[in-house]
């Protein structure tokens, strides 16, 4: 099987560290794109063609992170492999954002979705520090790899804004 | 894992770039059927013993859609590979056909699906583009090629009918 | 990826020719299952414990059915791996009959399901003929691999009784 | 396909016995997890971001079995990979622990799950077990993999607690 160590002893584990760690990395941002998702369909109330390919744009570079996972694994972190990595989730957020675009023309600018999502502050800085990071990762990989996990980070907080808006509704 | 380049450069990606191509088509055609799939059952009201096994129908030639385009990838495009690539196409639209009738054969010709099918005019030119397709594969892979991308443009316009005929049902 | 032709012309895909027939026949079988588990479970009324594991038990059977399916298709149908493919269908068989017999304890034996299952003739002839074939494996492959095909044509024919209960009580 | 015998005779099958064994105790273990999630979930009301981020978390640690499974068929049950096998199904474990705290003060302390759960003696034990397993695994691998067969069978049994709690409610 893939990434599993060729011998018995604990040495054998040393050079599936950075694939552990580009493995948990990309499970993170599958977590924060399904939990997001999940969170954002739940203000959704009809689903249409764009909406439905705009999932599917989403879905196809997230089909893709295993790939790039795994490449910047077993090269160690890498320049290009990491800038690749960079690049296949800068492609996935602007499929996020033409998503979110895609929902709200479709709810329109009063609905519970359009007033939960606001400015998207948070969609358009990752766009932004993917952009810077990318080229990054040929000065220094671990600037690069800092700048995913910052983006990370900054969207492990669930998006509370559609909790309250779904509270309210409720009552 | 497969496909994954053997090297840290950007040179190592170059093999990649057909394996890439093929995935892309794949991966569109996989979504045409998923949501063309999708909103056609939207209007279904039951499903019977037939329609079950026309659908798996469609899901084994679909499931055989990996094999052909990574063989068509790695080969980089060769005839006989971009016409087993029609072949499966060809089956899978085949199958999609049987599916329709078998749908329509339950729901009756006076019912929302029959009135929003038609005359199916898309299924059945896509069949015959198939059917001209495969032995142009041996004459030039590219005109192949470019057939099954036309197809997939052809279906990539959502079907408009099935949505206008759910909108009319809701009034 | 596995199974595919190490070559770009039509001989190449001469080895992969019993790949494909052992995975055409477990389709079909995987397909069988599923057709039947979604009937039954459309006349079930309330899931526990013991029908949950007797729903894993099967699973546990079906998710083995892939790795005798290479090695039957890789070795092109030898005797022990046939006759290994036997023993994964007869234990799936002997699950699925536990399976219905969980759910009858759970549901009654005025219910429904009970009805519509009846005697069972199909489950317990599958497994006389698994048990009959396993051996025969040794004497010719052939002979074995034709009994798999004669149980699934058997039960390529959706239950219609179940079909006929649930058109009853709708009425 | 991994795991597939190099061979087409009996002896072929024996190194796949240890493999067979992992992965027959990984299987009842996602067994376990599944049905006592799923038992959990009937009386859960709610989901929050809480709960959606302890569930990834369960999940991210339960899709690291297969890897530390199949070092551990591979090396026919090292008492490394053995450790590291016990370590991640304390890690889930710990995980699951953690679910259930988030669900819990989701739910309330008064809620039907808080009173299903009780003193959640068997949550407790397991990690208990699992923590005195991982060091015995470089004494004797024999009796670390004694102790997760033990964990295994000791959840066997599915929570009548929340069967009985949900029945009450029906009533």
């Amino acid at each position: 099987m893939y990434g599993v160590p060729h011998g018995a002893d604990l040495p054998a584990l040393t050079p599936v560290l950075p694939v552990f760690l580009s493995y948990l990395l990309s499970f993170v941002y599958v977590g924060i794109y399904w939990n997001n998702h999940h969170h954002m369909f739940q203000v959704v109330t009809l689903v249409n063609g764009a909406v439905l390919w705009a999932n599917l744009h989403l879905l196809f570079w997230l089909s893709l992170l295993p790939f790039v996972t795994h490449w910047t694994g077993e090269t160690g972190f890498a320049a290009v492999p990491v800038a690749a990595y960079g690049g296949v989730l800068l492609l996935a957020g602007v499929a996020y954002w033409l998503l979110v675009r895609a929902l709200i023309a479709r709810e329109g600018k009063d609905s519970v979705l359009a007033s939960a999502i606001g400015s998207d502050f948070k969609g358009n800085i990752s766009i932004v520090a993917y952009l810077v990071a990318i080229p990054l990762a040929f000065v220094d990989r671990r600037i690069a790899s800092a700048f995913y996990v910052a983006v990370a980070i900054l969207w492990l907080v669930p998006d509370r804004r559609i909790e309250r808006a779904l509270a309210e509704r409720r009552e």
